[in-house]
């Protein structure tokens, strides 16, 4: 008879409260909440069915919030959530007002600090863990990180610094799932498969035996690796070289390893290391089949599972850039592949299967993609690296110092580009336009449907230097893309539409929105294609054959596009009102992609009203 | 009798022709032209004398150029540029129109990947090789990089991908000198420093009876880290762990011991790292003894070595931010200071002295740095990122996603914004105003002098979210700092000189070129203060009563401050016309600061002359 039910508990304190023998029963209901949930809102699976034993040990054997956990990219939270007060809040996950799909600090006193964008809770939680040591505060401080997160050059240096703190007291939990997926992108992976194998049991015998009653599990994955091992276990593992009493690997889904394990480490304090082997999509057998699958779906039926789709009314932008990069790889042998470990984000799957030796999957390292880029490209190759906008953040130095100053011939295949829905202002890919055009050597290009995506595509990598063509998250408006691999002139637009008195210049796909809008308004459309460069010549003849221009794009108006109009005029001495439509001074929480570009007023409505009522004369 | 001289080296193939019992003399010519050189001109020295031995046994083993060899960071290239073609060059190093003082592709076939940030010639050499490997090209690619550079994730991100790339020829030269310095910032510093003292006979096997005659200076290495070693060594370095092939460590400056190790590397092929020990200032005996004083000195005597300067006329911005940080810091018992490595040349030496644990220098880790300040500020410390304009490109992501976003108090400090004089286009701070006002949440100052930069420091310092605080290079005009910790208001500008029909917008240092050029213009001059918050309410006020505007500032017109106003003026509908004065879209090669502003017209007479032009009517 079941004598416990997640229903009561609305904090972790009513965790606490309950007897050790009644966690498994909690646990599994978790997961059935997690998996119900999930399958009517959409949202990250197969991560957070992995993490629901983990979470709950957590927040039985450590003083939450009194000690911080922080959740390293976050789309594992969910457990964590639905102990921390949100349970309720789940059903309406990744919904505008709703609760977000990663830890915010604003959101819940349990979220210690905001992740997203992977590896970044050593860092968060080292610098806590020094702020308490200088206040003589005792508490704990915990990062759980994937072993993908702990490839990121970042994790590293995070380790490398904590390893000489003294006084403080940071446990990282090394969440490793990596084996059931894709193979090891890393020499760090196979490093940490090699622990799993070799060192499992003379690691284990530091725990107690409450590790050793339950090995089956784990030893089910340490045989996939019994090749791997032979001879190569070492005595001291990399962690311990840097600085942390390593723990493990335990099994991560028994409760009877992780409280006593979490306890002790508790009582150690100082910089602890813990390795804790768990499978993404556990105990849902078809995500646990499919953890790539179930990552991140829509809603579905968990009885009968996703069902493979028909085929889509449109294609994604993703895909235009998935076809493309093949067609052009078969055309042109120095076209090499680069992703940050976003092979299906990015569109690289088939690219991989035909052209293997071309597809570089360098790990979640974006650093080290745009500079290993720069290398092949000093050679003679074509790189292409394709990131997200927000992505492109982390090798922003990287892509001026080595690329732009060396006026190397890569493309940055940049998606995600503006406003991403569901995943929200930690994902925002607003700011590139921004970033990358104030860099000499830059070419900027944003289509303005899916054609045309190909087409800029085509363009930006026959120019013989860097340059980046941006596109947004999703489906266009279905758009026909022509086969072929023609180029445009670099640096000019078109004129889609001549109208009167009124020029839109459209840099990206809200293009369409300019052209609902200019046919009530009778404006004229140049869809710009570039930012950089700008086509000038097109800009001067629409400002002097108009009474005012309007700019649209979906990027930050502070140095966008919109500005690189405004510095052109001002440089001409062109006096002509200028309206900049774009995305405003502010972080954009999560929510339905399209339903937010209408509330910015940047749908076809919204663009007309801000023109009517900026220049009610001429409209 | 001396057979060899430097005189006849004009290529690697010169060198290549000498018999190898000439190489030591010619070493030692090599290592006497670097001193006389480089106390002529000014430039590295401590790291270039400490590479003499290893660039001529390169040179001597690999078939450069069509080996490639890739010197990270790229400081310690002088004995590469002088054997290469470049000796004469050097007495024009760093100067407006010589040779660089990094290696440029631009410059030499030699030179095959241009550097200077650190961290970046592993992932370069990496796409080097695989693209060799593709085209069936037998080459060696041959990365050498220090200890300190190591340090840094991004190198760590190459390693790791490099450990799973097949076919590759990779040869990491960890040149190892850090123990003579400060003491070691990370864990794996501490590690390396292990290495060197147990390790060292067991490794040394590997490479035959040659480094064996020469232990000597590397036992005496050793002995220091005695203390360290005590049943520390493991069997497999992490090195190793990562699938390279480890050797070493060996006396970067015997030759014997170098020669007969590249000659069994470049043999072997594959993934190969040496472990190289040098000493920087080796062979210079001031050097030697305080190897950061000699790091890179002006012009001196080398007879009688760097005289210690009387008090200076000027104070440097560096030094105004580090007296402000003593004083803060001793006012506010929250203030934390972190520095990426940078603590002599972001000026906290005094600040670790007064305050060791509020002191971290956290490595070369500009992702760490910023994130890890996120992490004190969540704890309600109160942090100072001191950073490189051009350095802070490295942690834009972390301060996007985690300092804006979570609206954190992280005060950022930003030396060398601007132009930056012999360093050149790869430190540029031309970059920081446009990737930073377009971040919501964020504060951007630009104070006009000295006594400007300690009263803005000290207002967003006391603005409880983020915000940066620029600063160029050098010393300013002579003028008084006051003491006191007073703020200013944020986001308000101020007039400095009322003048006729043109307004001049000054945002940073430059104000002193325009209050002269104003004098002589009769035009209003505003030291606007802050980029973001702009002063619109001046703004506003000065359009609608000049009749035209100049925007000035030390930073890319693409996205920067003048676009501010720009984008303000739109949005008003307020048509006045306007002059940006700033840095052109095109990367700046090394050259005396004042020289380079003065000719890109950014000094009293250039602005001058270009508001003239502008405004033949008005002026």
């Amino acid at each position: 008879m079941t004598t416990v039910s997640l229903d009561t508990i609305n904090s972790p304190a009513d965790l606490r409260a309950l007897d050790r023998s009644e966690l498994s029963e909690l646990a599994d209901q978790l997961r059935d909440f997690v998996l119900q949930s999930v399958s009517r809102t959409g949202g990250h699976l197969s991560s957070n069915l992995g993490t629901v034993e983990l979470t709950v040990a957590l927040h039985h054997v450590f003083n939450t919030p009194y000690d911080r956990i922080v959740w390293d990219v976050g789309h594992q939270s969910y457990p964590h959530k639905i102990l921390t007060g949100r349970r309720e809040g789940m059903a309406g996950l990744r919904q505008r007002g709703g609760i977000s799909g990663f830890p915010r600090r604003s959101e819940s006193e349990y979220d210690a600090f905001g992740t997203a964008h992977s590896s970044t809770s050593i860092s968060a939680v080292l610098g806590m863990a020094v702020a308490a040591r200088n206040a003589g505060e005792d508490r704990q401080h915990i990062a759980v990180i994937g072993d993908g997160a702990m490839t990121a050059g970042m994790a590293f240096e995070a380790l490398n610094n904590a390893g000489v703190t003294p006084g403080v007291n940071v446990l990282v939990i090394l969440n490793d799932n990596d084996m059931s997926i894709s193979p090891p992108v890393g020499a760090l992976n196979r490093y940490l498969a090699r622990l799993m194998s070799g060192g499992f049991y003379a690691a284990a015998k530091n725990v107690g035996r409450a590790v050793l009653q339950h090995v089956p599990p784990v030893l089910e994955l340490a045989r996939r690796f019994e090749g791997h091992a032979k001879g190569m276990v070492s005595p001291s593992t990399l962690f311990e070289e840097l600085g942390f009493n390593y723990v493990g690997p335990i099994d991560g889904h028994d409760l009877d390893a992780l409280i006593p394990t979490l306890e002790n480490l508790k009582a150690l304090g100082g910089l602890q290391f813990l390795h804790v082997v768990t499978r993404k999509g556990q105990g849902y057998k078809l995500a646990e089949a499919d953890p790539v699958l179930y990552h991140g779906p829509g809603k579905f039926d968990p009885s009968v599972g996703i069902q493979k789709p028909g085929t889509p009314a449109r294609q994604t932008f993703t895909q235009v850039f998935g076809r493309w990069l093949c067609d052009m790889a078969a055309a042109d042998d120095r076209l090499v592949g680069i992703t940050p470990a976003m092979r299906e984000g990015s569109g690289l799957v088939e690219f991989e299967k035909q052209f293997p030796m071309r597809y570089f999957d360098v790990g979640i390292a974006e650093q080290h993609a745009v500079t290993f880029a720069a290398g092949l490209a000093c050679e003679g190759q074509k790189p292409v690296v394709a990131i997200y906008s927000t992505f492109l953040q982390r090798g922003y130095d990287q892509f001026i110092h080595d690329v732009a100053l060396q006026n190397l011939d890569v493309t940055f295949a940049l998606d995600r580009a503006g406003i991403v829905g569901a995943d929200g202002a930690t994902h925002a890919g607003n700011y590139d336009i921004a970033y990358l055009r104030c860099v000499p050597n830059m070419v900027v290009a944003t289509p303005s449907d899916e054609n045309e995506t190909r087409l800029l595509l085509n363009t930006c990598f026959r120019h013989p230097g860097p340059a980046s063509v941006r596109y947004p998250r999703g489906a266009g408006a279905g758009v026909e893309v022509r086969a072929g691999l023609d180029a445009v002139p670099l640096g000019q637009g078109i004129v889609r539409r001549e109208g009167k008195q009124i020029a839109i210049l459209a840099f990206g796909t809200l293009c369409q929105a300019a052209m609902e809008a200019a046919g009530r308004l009778d404006a004229t459309v140049a869809d710009m294609r570039f930012v950089k460069p700008l086509d000038e010549a097109l800009v001067e003849r629409l400002a002097t054959s108009h009474k005012a221009i309007v700019t649209l794009e979906e990027a930050a108006i502070m140095g966008g596009a919109g500005s690189a109009v405004l510095e052109f005029l001002a440089r001409k001495g062109l006096q002509v009102p200028v309206l900049q439509l774009g995305l405003p001074d502010q972080f954009i929480d999560h929510g339905d992609q399209a339903a937010l570009l209408a509330e910015l007023g940047l749908d076809a409505a919204g663009v007309e009203r801000s023109i009517r009522s900026r220049y009610p004369d001429l409209a």
